[in-house]
């Protein structure tokens, strides 16, 4: 009998293939003591050499997939299963204590660890700690006789099944092997999931058990456009599955014939639908999914691909690619994005209490000026390259914005001076994700050149939960018409000074939500690029009059999320 | 030479008195071989046996100003170090290991916190880990020959100077000796800042460095009007400060003239200053200052002070004692608002990102419903010894109050049936903390009796701020016009209604809001019981009229926090 699971449907799709479960093994061990020392030496010498045959396979693979970059972490660990320091200290533990190769190899580790971990001064050392951690997790798995995971060798078509997948995780997979993957934990708005909707392949998220549900080679059906999830099917339900995803297909090519078009309503207004980006690899969605512009570039990808801060030339080089891609299509990029869930292993921020109401984004900014201004000078030079939009994110108050802008300004007049050729024709714009910002935005719009709503955090803020927090996670309400309220509010402010509206939340993209923001004037829409025919396809069908009176209604009539769901989705023939 | 410092000023009033440094030493030590094992037991003996006499001595004191069951934590902290097996296996390992005692100590110790903590479904179990650590510290403390400091064993005046004081610190202080006290952290609203004013004594908090620069015994002055701090003050400075005190007390004991009048504007429009509570005691504050109500009654403490959950009956008498107390004065009761940073020993919650985005207050009440059952119960029966409103903290969204709501009517009908009297005329209510209710308070109104707006977590939400974090403390802007605008809309859509706002945030008795809350229309101020009358004097020489005009230019031509409360100084003449 096949079973049946339900999670989040994170990514569109379908997808049929054999469960890889990428889980860490039980590890743990009983300290013993012992009196052979000698055959416990070989069994840790022999664990050893299993590691060092087994990392010389990934870094080949990683190279292969990822490059030589990527590779070389594998490089740090061999040279740790190298260093006599290391391992002779476990072997030394081993006969002086008479305890087993696990007790050995787990103490000695430990201290090796803390060792590193509290040279704060040397971030290098510190994150060799990180090193020995997977070392020994490699070491410990061959004493124990179980298998780690090992993404990087997969080979065949799998289905990934995980806890959660870090940006590490997700950076891995390989798109020709990996057809999908499932998730215990996270909503719609996590990493993976982002990720997952840029890789266009199919996902669900936030499943609860699919780790302790699926076994490792057991076929799976994931059903990414409704969050079904089908453990062990039957043929009907392969054949039922297969015929699903061969509909989808033929729904994607339909979608596909509105690539070169523009975003037409049913009363013929125009409205631009954009994409998301985080490098400049993503240009290739973009292109292909006929976006209309860039509306978020984030740039934090840049600097949490790095080992160092980016230089001025290496940010230069990614803003330039992706303008000139863009030709003469709007690029919207939003300044460095850090802190909340997203670090840098070279730039300690403190530690909070509550990250997300924290020191991030523009509040780092604005503090570690070198970092900032060496961003907009970057962004400057790049501007000469195409239509260059810059944005500020978490903006909370005026004189937040004032300083960005004079920093900019400052930057802009410096390189002037230098002779370097700049636009005289950038735009300057905030994310409206923080509420304090969304009731002021007639303060704001006499200032900015444009909004950008991020509804993810304006949510999160709104109803003060985090979106990450699955306690919580029915507070996430993006058609509550609180949040539709501060919307309108934001997009009315903006025409009044005669100024445009964006979103680049993933409620860009809902279909539920796409109709209510036509209804409230919403010009710019941005989202995946593999949503961009969907919604274009959607707003084909619909008209602004009617929308407008279905917004209205939504704001004022309806009291709760779900029934702002219902009514549009009844009006809407969803 | 004195040497000044500044904090933020979190209670009125002047103290001049030594220091007592209530901060942890430095309990750090070397792991060393020793040959002689025997006299390293001896030093280990010598020091369990002073704890042990301290402990008693410390037990004594704390029965006499605390009472026994506040005094038999230390009960079992001498129950440890009588315990063999404890002990023993220091002694055992000094022995065996041939090390010395300060690292067997630290060894055996870290191995019990590891196994008690490790027993996940026992709580009574898992609390003594918190008892082998302060052990620990104490026989660690004599072998090391510092002093660990014991608050319960003050006996001379004495400020007390400190890094943060938690609750179970506060609660300790006796008032009789402890004149004031100095923190390096926190803000206004921190809980030790709460409790000072309950307290009635004065505080400096945020201080930054108090506990590097002020030595044991050291003379110091606390000015909490205005955050001053002077160590080792001169003559004059002491003769200066006398002078500020005698004019403190004496425009206290004007203010103390208006304790039995109303409190009424230079126009004649009548307004209610009520007074925040956190237990039964701190009823004497609410009488002796005159307040007209109780605003908020954090029922919390009920939870925090208590070993397990609070019986009905022990939350009854609470609630009666408070209602019978303030007579036919409105007592607003918050429910259970626990979770964010105010943990239960006994009620374990998950680990969260970001606690104040989480899993709390109502999101608490509503998902274990047998808790809130409990306290609606206790609520309803003391409703008829007094005049009782209850309100539900942390409501985002209308399906939230309905259901809270329900349940009250619920338990309502269960008393009625079982023949128990319940008040006929008990008002619900909410607090407004999260912006989304603040947004959508029309529609609110319809349904609740009264709002309570709770200014702290507004404000930290709308600003996406931790209030507590001192790298984002420029963003805790009571005054900004998207602050004032959103408080001015609940207040509206409440009268629209026909029902009343109060405010129970430390903003009502702020000088500068509250001038703009009484030109918004705010019906009820609810504050410490210390700041009820110096709030009852100002708003006799404010004129509603005046005021109404000031609140709109705040909310419309001003921009900034700053620039509103500048306007509002100069316009007030403070």
């Amino acid at each position: 009998m096949s079973e049946q699971l339900k999670g989040i449907a994170a990514s569109d799709g379908i997808a049929i293939a054999k469960a890889y479960r990428l889980v860490e093994p039980d590890l743990s061990f009983n300290k013993q003591a012992v009196d052979d020392t000698e055959n416990e030496t070989k069994r840790l010498e022999t664990a050893i050499s299993k590691s060092n045959d087994e990392l010389q396979i990934i870094r080949d693979k990683a190279k292969e997939a990822l490059g030589e970059e990527e590779a070389q972490v594998f490089d740090a660990h061999m040279m740790i299963l190298a260093d006599p320091e290391f391992t002779g200290a476990v072997k030394q533990k081993i006969v002086d204590e008479k305890v087993n190769a696990e007790a050995a190899l787990d103490e000695v580790s430990s201290q090796f660890v803390s060792m590193f971990e509290a040279m704060t001064d040397n971030k290098y050392m510190q994150e060799r700690a990180a090193d020995v951690r997977d070392v020994t997790k490699r070491i410990m798995s061959h004493l124990l006789g179980v298998e780690l995971p090992n993404p990087a060798l997969i080979d065949k078509e799998v289905i990934i099944v995980a806890k959660d997948l870090t940006p590490s995780d997700t950076a891995q997979l390989n798109k020709n092997f990996v057809k999908a993957f499932v998730t215990d934990l996270g909503g719609r708005t996590a990493h993976s999931a982002i990720m997952a909707r840029s890789l266009e392949i199919p996902a669900i998220v936030g499943s609860e058990n699919i780790t302790t549900e699926a076994t490792e080679d057991e076929m799976i059906i994931v059903d990414g456009i409704n969050g079904d999830i089908i453990l062990d099917p039957t043929d009907a339900e392969i054949a039922e599955y297969q015929e699903k995803a061969k509909a989808f297909a033929a729904q994607k090519a339909e979608w596909n014939k509105l690539k070169n078009e523009a975003t037409v309503t049913a009363d013929g207004k125009h409205y631009t639908i954009a994409a998301n980006i985080g490098t400049p690899k993503d240009l290739t969605g973009v292109l292909d999914n006929g976006a209309e512009a860039i509306g978020l570039y984030r740039t934090e990808f840049l600097y949490m691909d790095s080992a160092e801060l980016p230089s001025e030339d290496d940010q230069f080089q990614a803003y330039k690619t992706v303008l000139e891609s863009m030709g003469d299509k709007p690029v919207v990029v939003r300044t460095m994005d850090i802190g909340g869930d997203k670090h840098l292993p070279y730039l300690p921020l403190p530690e909070e209490m509550n990250p997300f109401l924290g020191y991030r984004a523009i509040r780092i900014s604005l503090d570690r000026q070198e970092i900032f201004r060496t961003q907009l000078r970057a962004l400057l030079r790049a501007s000469v390259h195409g239509k260059l939009q810059i944005m500020f994110p978490m903006i909370a108050t005026l004189p937040e914005f004032r300083q960005a802008k004079a920093i900019f300004e400052e930057e802009k007049a410096k390189l002037v001076a230098e002779g370097t050729p700049v636009s005289d024709d950038i735009q300057t714009g905030i994310m409206i994700e923080i509420p304090a910002a969304a009731v002021l935005a007639d303060q704001f719009a006499k200032e900015v050149d444009f909004f950008s709503i991020g509804t993810n955090d304006l949510i999160q803020y709104t109803m003060a939960a985090d979106r990450g927090n699955e306690h919580v996670s029915y507070l996430y309400q993006p058609y509550n018409p609180s949040i539709l309220r501060l919307v309108k509010n934001v997009i009315d402010a903006a025409h009044k000074e005669g100024k445009w509206t964006g979103m680049c939340g993933e409620a860009a993209g809902d279909s539920i939500m796409a109709p209510l923001l036509l209804g409230m004037g919403l010009d710019e829409y941005s989202m995946s690029a593999t949503s961009v025919l969907r919604v274009r396809s959607l707003m084909k069908r619909l008209s602004t009059a009617d929308m407008k009176v279905l917004a209205d209604k939504a704001m004022t009539e309806m009291t709760t999320n779900d029934e702002v769901a219902e009514m549009v989705k009844k009006a809407t023939n969803q």
